[in-house]
């Protein structure tokens, strides 16, 4: 896709680490919470004719850009049409197309080993666009029924209240020994995991690049690595 | 990974899709509902100290194998330790490595447009390893805490009434049109998506390689896409 387009806009961190792949293209790069600039500039690209990629992290639906160009488009009245539809759409409409990638919630678990095998809820501590309440109640929701819960954004310079609090509302359906994956940084430098249990978790070593995962009522530690069982054990009587 | 192994051990359909990667490579290949014959054959090749691949689909950590080789490793007393572990673990430990992919959820979501772009649960329809009291617990929990909703395995040959009663469920919390979209055998031969609406979800076409996503209250379509709004047009106030 990197290939194929005129123009690259990205956060700069991501710009960086795709340059090998886009030398001779026009490249805009912004800095940190400048999301809309460049989602704004990548339309801009777009409408006077140029193919643009948005460089996100992960995969670009989860947490990341792909949200936002639509909901953009939609504000400016910018009409999309998917990329690969049959030609006779709208005449004006711009082609776009959602590329996937492997979430940081599928590194991170490979890395642990299997934490994700059952039912799982995501979950952002971000209250940037979100009111801490409804984060609240989807956390003791998730808890209580016992998913595996991931934690995305789980502190920030400006937020180092809500992973506690997290904790504290777990801890009302689960157990202080409940096994807890922690990951920064999966499959970059700086890569960093830890495995350790729910009633430390206020102190594990989190950044805004960390995913948490949170196992369920059946989730085991062995040999390090942090297991979510499908059942097929109890079921099959292996021994 | 594939040209680096000495075995590679999959479901049938599976290993068709790689087979140009693996020519002159130990095949071990079986049916549906084989995955305990398939792992143990995977274990034994690597006690005999053969290099072996499993391959799985979508990402092996959700709703996939990885867990099933824990599982059963640990059932009979096999050591593991990560591949890239320094040397000095114990002797005896099988190295074994988990490689992430792109889950069904993300391939299906980019088809979709972006709508897992806030908090989501994945929670899986098939009662055959877990009692669907502990399903529905999950459903209620997850759409009364307005989570956008990914359910995988809704239908099976033997199992045709659990999607209805997900639906029931999810009418209880969320309103009847509510987006919902439904994307079978993504970036696949007979790929197929709809985009439809919550009170018609029980009548969608979906299959065992279908996953269903049930927007939250704020869940849109445009376009034809279907997108969930992390929040950026509110809290900017983009015009």
């Amino acid at each position: 896709m990197l290939a194929a387009v005129d123009a690259v806009v990205g956060y700069t961190t991501y710009i960086d680490l795709v340059k090998p792949l886009i030398s001779g293209k026009q490249v805009v790069s912004t800095g940190m919470q400048q999301e809309v600039a460049r989602v704004e500039a990548a339309i801009n690209l777009a409408l006077a004719g140029r193919s643009c990629a948005i460089v996100s992290s992960g995969d670009p639906g989860i947490y990341a850009m792909a949200g936002l160009v639509f909901e953009m488009c939609r504000q400016k009245g910018v009409r999309l049409t998917p990329a690969n539809a049959a030609p006779g759409g709208a005449a004006e409409a711009l082609p776009v197309e959602v590329v996937p990638g492997i979430p940081a919630l599928c590194a991170g678990a490979a890395l642990l080993g299997a934490p994700l095998t059952h039912d799982f809820a995501a979950v952002s501590l971000s209250d940037l666009l979100t009111p801490w309440e409804k984060i609240e109640r989807r956390l003791d929701a998730a808890a209580g029924a016992d998913f595996v819960i991931v934690l995305y954004n789980p502190k920030s310079k400006k937020r180092d209240w809500q992973l506690a609090r997290a904790q504290e509302i777990v801890l009302r359906h689960r157990a202080p020994d409940t096994p807890v994956g922690v990951v920064t940084s999966a499959t970059r430098d700086h890569q960093a995991l830890s495995v350790l249990t729910l009633k430390d978790l206020k102190d594990a070593p989190v950044d805004m690049q960390t995913v948490v995962f949170i196992g369920n009522a059946g989730t085991t530690t062995s040999d390090g690595f942090m297991v979510t069982p499908r059942g097929y054990t109890r079921k099959y009587d292996l021994g």
